[in-house]
């Protein structure tokens, strides 16, 4: 059995990735992580495909020669928009967290209407309506674009941020879409805000949470090279180790990445990207 | 005399210094002018100083490489956080946007008392705090970083802009500053948003655009330099060239950029600028 304890490579834009790792380390407790956050370039959602593939690419690249064995793109516009460029440039295995996502919304909706909120790129792009439609799936996206300076102003539980939850999402919860079961956030900073999406969105509409989702299939594509042995992952919670890496202050991202990954960030490294 | 037309390099992280390349086209029509929106990297409100200062250098040397005889650094942030550092890395005259709004501030308030909204780059820098006390004036600034993307979603008229708007303002004339008698718009995002600003500030309130305060300083350095005679001027207006760079799409620039400067953007070039 090969037990060598995986060292996996996060990679986002900024602080939303941060969710992904999250649950990363709740499914995965057993494994060592770097992460990467652009904050110097970011937010990637309102940028062009070229722009957000070439800074994928390089952050794949800083990840790998930084020592990880597997990369998650725990970016949904990274995802969304260069995923194929980023599986071509790495030399490791990737998941991003559009299919996962799309995975569970598939397993969950029982009338095949889907809602998917996220940025400006990643709903442009259609990739979550393209990898729903090849389950079945008939997908309504709506891009929030108010949503993530939101969340990052610290408004997670304000009165004005579930107003303009329920403009954007009665927009998106209408015509044929009005009995949609299901909402997928595709954004990774969505997560903060689950409990009002969940007030602003129709009564019984199940949430799919791409940062929870994308854990679980990175922990399925894992599996093999984890200990089997429960006792022994146990044991080795308390020693997994954290780095991060960010290319802008390093002090922001101590503070507003607290928030994010619920735990207080010690080691992180800015990285100057050679712009 | 010297009557060379002058040609003015406009720079901004995005779209918001085209407010001021639209004050420049009211008060100096008769020069050219090139505009670099770097906005593969926008934005810069919630970066670095080190960060901000970097892309600004690379800016004003690519305006300067294309012939610009004086460059106006049409971005608070960058202003605020850079203006040194860009003075020593130029060539030619640089001004920015912070000294002609604190300028007019001071001239418009009555009783020394002065609002500052802007990026949370701009006010955590204190640019403006410590330009108005340079000129006797005490000022309150208050980030505002909700305000640039719901002007870019559009929603510049909208109900909740408006709540928003009043929370920030609000706040900010609040205890000794509850009597302030002037606003200063420090990003030029916001005069976009000017009436909805009016009606949520306190009656009586002055507010000072520091776009059109820079439109004003600009031609006032260059009045030398431009034709004395306001016929020749005229003339010249219909010919008036405009050339932009933008360093993301140039689809999205001429989009976006329409609503900014308030009139169809053609001559636009993308820029890479290897990062």
């Amino acid at each position: 059995m090969h037990t060598r304890r995986p060292t996996i490579g996060v990679f986002d834009s900024g602080f939303g990735g941060l969710t992904v790792l999250k649950a990363l380390l709740e499914v995965i407790p057993e494994a060592d992580y770097l992460y990467f956050g652009d904050t110097a370039r970011l937010p990637y959602g309102s940028k062009s495909v070229e722009t957000v593939a070439r800074y994928a690419v390089e952050a794949a690249h800083y990840l790998e020669n930084h020592g990880s064995a597997f990369l998650v793109i725990a970016c949904n516009t990274a995802t969304a928009l260069a995923f194929d460029r980023i599986i071509s440039a790495a030399h490791v295995p990737v998941i991003g967290v559009v299919d996962p996502g799309a995975e569970a919304a598939a397993a969950v909706s029982k009338n095949q209407k889907v809602v998917v909120i996220g940025t400006e790129a990643t709903i442009g792009s259609h990739a979550y309506h393209k990898a729903l439609a090849a389950r079945g799936i008939d997908a309504r996206e709506k891009a929030c674009p108010l949503l993530v300076p939101l969340v990052e102003e610290g408004w997670v539980e304000h009165s004005v941020t579930e107003q303009i939850a329920r403009i954007y999402l009665d927009e998106a919860f209408a015509g044929e879409f009005r009995d949609a079961d299901t909402l997928v956030l595709g954004c990774t900073h969505y997560p903060l805000l689950k409990p009002l999406l969940r007030r602003a969105s129709p009564a019984l509409v199940s949430i799919v949470d791409s940062a929870e989702s994308t854990a679980h299939a990175v922990a399925s594509h894992l599996q093999n090279l984890l200990p089997a042995n429960s006792s022994v992952a146990e044991e080795r919670r308390s020693l997994a180790r954290l780095r991060f890496f960010a290319t802008d202050s390093v002090e922001k991202f101590k503070r507003l990445g607290a928030l994010f990954l619920k735990q207080p960030i010690d080691d992180v490294q800015h990285v100057d990207l050679k712009e």
